[in-house]
């Protein structure tokens, strides 16, 4: 388990390292490289002796511990997983990853879909294969399985359903009331000064620095090579938002639970127990923080100091609608907390056709363009605006986007919960958020995989899955700031 | 083979990042991920069906190209030499090259050669298994192989004090002159600036900065992960010598190899045949093109213009004696051409000794500086200026230290040859590199480990490994500079 949680290090560390400083010409080696280490992992995984051991401890568990328990649970999951998985098909969808992805660099570049789409072909073609080999009871399954372990469309698509019957009329609401002004938030803002002070807020949030560092990427990500040294990336451009800020709250998020997983370090259950969970942290942190007043209560002062030309004037009220403002827009990344999820919708209704074959690569940037206007009544400029926006399925992660709202709604029902125990608006209008990261500390990062992403938050939140704790937040929230009921 | 390779780009990506990125609290867990990555890749060095499959394409290589003859001989010595090793010695060495990495820089900090010794010990008692295990005619040629492959220390020794033997006496002519001044070195010159030089003179020569990059760490090294993604290090004072610069020549020497090398990569000949033959192409480039008249005829105007206050008044002259400065002094990277060979011959003795158990790691300190005072006349101030002053013994690199002075002497028998060809001061003088680099890319570079070191060198000189070349080279250059014969 050591060695594969080692393999895992070095996986992360180099995909990392291909998104911040790999050299141009390099990036075709490292792709190999990481198919080689991807092959080398499941060879690892699926090995005979390693599943005997498993299903022996799974049985018979008499004198393990409940940590014991749980590694085997997990380790075996995985096991009997993979190995449904042909070693040569494991090896060619990590090659065809890379090279989708630079197709999909390439298709960005030249704002081409037809650079990308031959590529994205060969790989959707690869992630049928692969869910057929894995045989779950409909194809997406499979997929999300890998991402959310545990989850079945059955159950998903009611919830994504239910959540969009009552957003998408108070979406509707919430938009025809007048936008707020954001005009000041273009700045511009010098990027030197706006790192600085991102590092500052999210070194006073609770990251260490001392065990994670943060550089720039196209596009923002967190990964750990160790729990005790997690990388944050971020963008930055003249407006502060989109901007580095709200980003680095977000992957700030991530890297908060990444570090609270330290003691589990090189273990099976030294991670989430699901990537909706741990996209909770980072909406917990970059929304329901990050773009509350209290926050800015505290931190606008501090932020003035860095920009007196371009903030001066601001006060705290108009900063918090505009960093709030809704809008139907055309990219996910940039998307308000309303809006977002109906991104989310689109994406999984068309990565469900794409993987069912009821829908072809070819037809995809139309599907994008119809949806768009059906939800959002948006009209994509271009591809890039539309279905080449996203890197996801140039890497073969088909089944990971329903995880993104997965964690909205897991982060709105762990802040009613804590809004339960602790004054959460004091506690931030003080800059004091230790006693916020020790309650996610005690009661869910410290958890690490011992449960299933469900059980836990049943547990920590006593109620079952759902979207009545985020559509009470987002209702309060924007319902104060739009006057709207 | 492949995955061999590509086994060792991400333990090379690995150790580079330790060096340059890695979160301080992760220190820890990379050296475990180090020790896993080699501990897969010794397995796989060493499976019995691929030595078997060697062994027949060795014994019957009809229908091989030369490339793969080449290929079969260097993977079968790598194979040979390492089925001889224990599994667990293997995980234990590399386990312990961290542990003994954080005692020295643990023992440099606290300037303790007592917080360092401990693991020392444990490391040497590693390395003496290690070459008892290779059972080679003497420990010290087992180590001496890895790094120089063919190399033995009844070859190596006769070299090494017949250069001493001619180098004692000239470097003592040239210390009993005046020496230059070099006030004008210290600058101060503004980092950011240096850096920027640095690098538009590296880009000059010509290493491609599309397939390799450049950043800070505390030792400067070269490591690629690809060899179209060559990462050179360098670190940066307020003197321009010791600085970025001349360290920067020097790893780029290593660079332009590695990119030379990228025809082959992904192949077990698709590196040089020697850790003495890599080091030529860093000394050449920075000795004897860097620390050149013509080189500053050209360059010296670029300077001046990034520091007009510190070069103005100095003129191509002054500024060539000041970089050729001869000095009995501690550090062996900031040594110049002359006295670096003679840190290097007490290195070679000291690790001899210990590898042979004649000399105790608590004895080392007293050992290094009596031998300081031998060879140089130079009291060291305390044992960071001693024996802790280079980081290879802390990672069991005992054997590697006489590779640098091979480097000196491959380096000036090619320079011999080279100016034979082609008008190199020309060349320099015109800032055209072009030529000097293609003669290196054609007979060296691209040659890979087509032939051992010894072999291709006298091929491409025409003469033996010897000590004379390199010193007709230093009494040209320093017998011209300080005016002695």
């Amino acid at each position: 388990m050591q060695e594969l949680e080692d393999i895992g290090s070095m996986a992360s560390l180099a995909a990392w390292d291909e998104q911040t400083y790999c050299a141009v010409k390099g990036r075709e080696a490292r792709g190999q490289v990481l198919a080689t280490l991807a092959a080398i992992r499941h060879e690892r995984v699926v090995d005979g002796a390693y599943g005997e051991a498993l299903d022996e401890l799974a049985t018979d568990g008499d004198g393990l511990s409940d940590d014991q328990r749980a590694m085997v649970r997990v380790a075996k999951h995985l096991h009997d997983r993979e190995a449904r998985l042909p070693a040569d098909l494991v090896r060619e969808l990590a090659e065809q990853a890379s090279r989708t992805f630079r197709a999909w660099l390439d298709g960005r570049e030249s704002r081409d879909f037809a650079r990308y789409a031959p590529e994205l072909e060969r790989m959707l073609a690869l992630k049928v294969q692969e869910a057929d080999a894995l045989a779950y009871e409909t194809r997406y399954d499979a997929l999300l399985d890998e991402y959310e372990p545990g989850m079945r469309t059955s159950r998903l698509e009611p919830i994504l359903h239910g959540l969009r019957d009552e957003l998408v009329p108070f979406v509707q609401r919430v938009l025809e009331r007048p936008a707020p002004d954001r005009s000041f938030l273009d700045g511009p803002f010098e990027p030197e000064a706006q790192l600085a002070l991102t590092r500052r807020i999210v070194g006073e949030v609770g990251f260490d620095f001392e065990a994670g560092r943060q550089d720039l990427s196209a596009h923002p990500f967190c990964s750990s090579p160790s729990k005790r040294d997690v990388r944050l990336t971020t963008r930055v451009y003249d407006s502060l938002e989109p901007g580095a800020l709200f980003s680095s709250l977000h992957e700030m998020g991530h890297g908060l639970y990444e570090q609270g997983l330290a003691a589990r370090e090189r273990t099976a259950i030294g991670r989430a127990p699901s990537l909706g969970l741990h996209e909770s942290q980072s909406r917990f942190w970059e929304n329901q923080i990050g773009r509350s007043g209290p926050f800015w209560q505290h931190f606008l002062p501090i932020a003035k100091e860095a920009f007196p030309a371009q903030l001066g004037g601001v006060d705290a009220d108009r900063f918090l609608r505009a960093v709030n403002r809704v809008a139907a827009d055309a990219i996910r990344v940039d998307a308000d907390e309303l809006t977002y999820n109906l991104h989310i919708l689109l994406r999984y209704e068309l990565e469900r056709a794409l993987i069912d074959e009821e829908l072809a690569v070819a037809d995809l940037p139309a599907a994008w363009q119809a949806k768009m206007e059906a939800y959002l009544g948006y009209t994509p400029r271009d591809d890039v605006e539309g279905v080449m926006q996203d890197i996801h399925w140039s890497s073969g992660g088909l089944g990971y986007f329903p995880t993104y709202t997965l964690g909205n709604l897991y982060a709105a029902a762990i802040g009613e919960r804590m809004r339960a125990d602790i004054e959460i608006d004091e506690h931030v209008a003080a800059g004091d958020f230790a006693p916020i990261l020790g309650w996610l500390r005690e009661r869910v990062h410290s958890q690490g995989f011992l449960l299933p992403a469900e059980d836990l938050m049943q547990r920590v939140t006593g109620e079952p899955l759902g979207h009545a704790p985020f559509m009470r937040y987002v209702r309060a929230k924007f319902g104060a700031l739009y006057g709207v009921e």
